[in-house]
């Protein structure tokens, strides 16, 4: 197995309303991403596009070719890769997989999506394709709905309350006034996040990840492309040292346990074990806090926290910049946005900036090891890996 | 580069007005395919679906991980690939990645498409999403329209006639009337192809393709797992020998020519290079004849005849069982028909047919070479395997 590398990185500004397109965003990135390695366009042998909702929201499928041609790679291998908003990191694990067996030398991924241009019930109906849409889906429940429950049924068995929540919302939003690419540049703090509407009880505003647009892209390489660049660049290397994928039911009344995200154990635990660390060794968690009750699970099922112990984190600071476990460093899905599939990207570009020292105002100081987690669903398809700065 | 083999595979009949459920159809031929190869679950490390429709058509995405659930794969990592009409190839290319790179050993891959269970215009505007959308869909142009305008171009260009195409559409249906699968069990001569219905002049009903439902798998591994199954088997041992992806742009209008399939002719020339072999050992080819134009293009191509004498190899039953070059051996997408996500699977499962000796009626003599492609689009995907048995 070879050595993989992420090479280069690109994001545009999470957003509302705008009026770029669907190709031109992907494609900007794509270049912007090839651009920022120093590489041109035929020395990746594939390009991988993370998305989930093009074809329902924009009536555009076949988003490889389609990417490709708008970022003149003419001719390259192109696929498009799905797992509701896992798509973004489902995309960069199969390219890693390609890359990582010897396969391709270099592949360019890039995770994009447009949701804002329709109308905001025509939005919540195509995010309920994620969630199974007979046994939920067509009987009216929503993500919000879905969410609102695991987040009940987790208040009742620890005797969690309400506010206790409030502390990761309020980390996500401070992270995101420093980081120019997130949708919200707005601090709260617990009075607000309280006084936010409860949206579908006791599931609040602040509680959830907002609807935007946005994209982003990384090269993977092995060597020889990888040092090439590397030494060009004159920054650390990020090498993915662990990947890994792993499913669970889609609806959370088709699994033996409710609160416990057996994928989000499965992988995690595979990532790091190839990574050869352990949770003491992880710097950074970048994990899929689409909502508040995702973190919470995520950082349990992770192992990072007993279960219904999660909140216990975040008291202190322990979860802020330069606590013990910093998460959702440049603002989360929370505050930066989730631009569904191409989230997935979002966390792996701005782990690698961690890593890579670049992340300015938000820099978790040293940090050395990152974790990456990207969430399909309630927890039904999980990508985690493992990246590592390499002096 | 490890060897990767076909071990197990495994089809539903393509019918119109199935009840069976998507969730179901693919599960089922999951369930198959492991077991003809005589694996249990546990032996795969990985499931990639093939589907271009189920988010717009079905309200389901995520499908890696509810067919994962649903054929008791428990965990395992799951993903849907698309890439429109090519997306079941596409995800066997990417099965093919990770087991040649030495990253799984072995990986179950389903393509499923369900589209008879909403009406024919909801269809027509789903399928349109594999074109481009601003620039073809948006202005009502259908697949019908972009290939009776190929087809015209075609005829105007080399002096073709009509009754010129139906040859292909013929022998398709020939084949399929041996396929229990296949589904339609009707033979057609001229006369019957000459009075069908012009449905976008000059492209008449018997030239296109019909929308169905259906699933396909096959598994794909390496040793020491492909020697055990194979040896279980007692049947020749079919080895994918070369495999390729590229694309084009999806409007023909941004093609520098519009009758050439670029994106054919340079993944059948990797694949064939990769196979170690030349057009003159291709013993038979399952081509993307979603059209009878595509049928035409697609030979010349990929290199089988000269622009414009394609439909000089069809006469004297060139491209019969017995012929100098099959094609369509089971029916095609023409008559075993086209269920969009699942046909590039149900092209290697009857390739491997062919190649193993299990092909009854239909089987091609001594073929030892089976060259099987799968388009997105008018040639913006395609994807190309080269098959080969090993004694």
């Amino acid at each position: 197995m070879r050595d993989v590398y992420i090479v280069g990185v690109a994001q545009t500004p999470v957003t509302k309303g705008t009026s770029v397109r669907c190709r031109e965003l992907g494609a900007g990135v794509i270049r912007a991403a090839l651009e920022d390695a120093g590489l041109s366009g035929d020395r990746v042998a594939a390009l991988y596009v993370g998305n989930m909702m093009s074809g329902i929201l924009g009536h555009q499928q076949q988003l490889g070719a389609l990417l490709a041609d708008e970022a003149s790679l003419d001719g390259i291998e192109a696929v498009t890769v799905e797992a509701a908003c896992a798509s973004g990191a489902a995309a960069a694990r199969l390219a890693y997989l390609a890359v990582a067996g010897g396969m391709h030398d270099a592949v360019v991924v890039c995770g994009v999506e447009r949701m804002t241009h329709v109308e905001h019930d025509t939005v919540t109906r195509a995010l309920a394709t994620a969630a199974d849409w007979e046994l939920e889906g067509a009987r009216g429940e929503t993500f919000l709905a879905l969410n609102a429950k695991l987040m009940r049924a987790y208040m009742d068995a620890y005797g969690v309350r309400s506010e206790e929540f409030a502390p990761f919302s309020i980390a996500a939003h401070r992270n995101a006034m420093t980081n120019p690419n997130a949708l919200f540049h707005k601090s709260i703090d617990t009075d607000a996040y309280l006084g936010s509407r409860l949206v579908a009880d006791p599931l609040r505003l602040f509680d959830a990840s907002p609807i935007c647009d946005g994209a982003a892209a990384v090269v993977l390489a092995a060597d020889p492309i990888a040092a090439e660049v590397i030494s060009a660049q004159e920054r650390p290397g990020v090498r993915i040292a662990g990947s890994a994928a792993a499913t669970a039911a889609l609806t959370v009344s088709r699994r033996d346990e409710r609160l416990p995200m057996r994928a989000v154990e499965r992988s995690t635990g595979l990532a790091l074990q190839q990574a050869g660390i352990t949770h003491r060794d992880v710097d950074m968690f970048e994990l899929h806090d689409a909502y508040t009750i995702m973190t919470v699970l995520s950082l349990e099922s992770a192992g990072f926290a007993a279960p219904g112990k999660a909140a216990k984190l975040a008291v202190d600071g322990g979860i802020g910049l330069d606590g013990e476990l910093p998460i959702a460093t440049f603002g989360g899905l929370k505050a930066r946005g989730h631009p569904v599939g191409a989230t997935g990207l979002y966390q792996l570009v701005e782990a690698y900036a961690q890593l890579a020292g670049l992340a300015g105002a938000n820099q978790v100081a040293g940090a050395e090891n990152a974790l990456v987690q990207n969430i399909g669903g309630t927890g039904a398809t999980v990508v985690t890996h493992a990246l590592r700065r390499e002096e």
